[in-house]
């Protein structure tokens, strides 16, 4: 059983970044930027835009981060929520805790207001698995945008309604 | 012929207000935002990620600004722009003052390294002129997000390429 936590500590900063480096997934820009998100809500609290769901190892000695989430709502937008980051510790992987955590900050998206939960990947090969585990989460493609981030590297935006809209 | 501008001024701030609200298209919130983008680039300058092209009047007693657009690099790609606004004053519409100022900024664009312009707009039916201004301009509809502004309000993405890439 996992529990969840909310609230961002001086602590995730690092603990981010080490998770994040530890996927060996992402670029040092890339990394930056998910680090920047946690000390923008250190700073600015609910104002920067970011929620975030943690699951904690609190089985062991130290507290460790196994895996979390930062999404929130975008921008000039009345109830649409992009996911920015889902990451989860390589020992952890396999095991459904993605999945685990990605429906719990639906969940909690939902509760804020979320009609629907964006989230951008990329097209390149490196990406498929992170493409399935969305389709396999009920997420629809919505766009391909060719050469977005590169040359040869498509930028793709899937989607997943929250909640029913009417139009 | 009109010369431009894109060194930010102090002035510009308020009379981006203006002009933006002159044209009777944006909502508060939307107006906060562009000159938000310039009271940034006057603070933090190039590092603030906003170009600007401005046409301002000259002929008359006091400068007034009659058009302009806001553009940048988007972060984490190589060489993908945003156009983020561009606003012509209503007694300036329909002479190819928009159609002039946008092909300015994407040769700036370009000579700056980008490979395409990305556009934000939306599918309302406010838009239509807007929409059929892009495709003029020959930008391509890239994506359709549906309901992501709001319901029945869709995002609709066009790109343009401003230079040969390969993949």
């Amino acid at each position: 059983m996992t529990r969840w936590r909310s609230e961002v500590r001086e602590s995730d900063a690092a603990a981010v970044r080490r998770l994040v480096a530890d996927t060996a997934f992402f670029n040092e820009e890339e990394i930056d930027i998910a680090v920047e998100l946690v000390e923008e809500t250190l700073q600015c609290g609910e104002a920067a835009g970011y929620a975030f769901v943690f699951a904690d190892d609190d089985t062991g000695e130290a507290d460790e981060l196994l895996a979390y989430t930062c999404y929130g709502p975008i921008p000039a937008t009345r109830s649409s929520y992009d996911l920015y980051w889902i990451a989860v510790a390589p020992s952890c992987q396999g095991q459904g805790l993605g999945a685990a955590i990605l429906r719990e900050s639906e969940r909690r998206a939902r509760e804020a207001g979320a009609a629907q939960m964006f989230v951008d990947t990329s097209g390149r090969e490196q990406y498929r698995p992170t493409r399935a585990f969305y389709e396999r989460m009920g997420y629809e493609q919505a766009a391909v945008l060719r050469d977005f981030f590169a040359p040869g590297d498509d930028k793709v935006v899937y989607v997943r309604q929250l909640a029913d809209t009417t139009r």
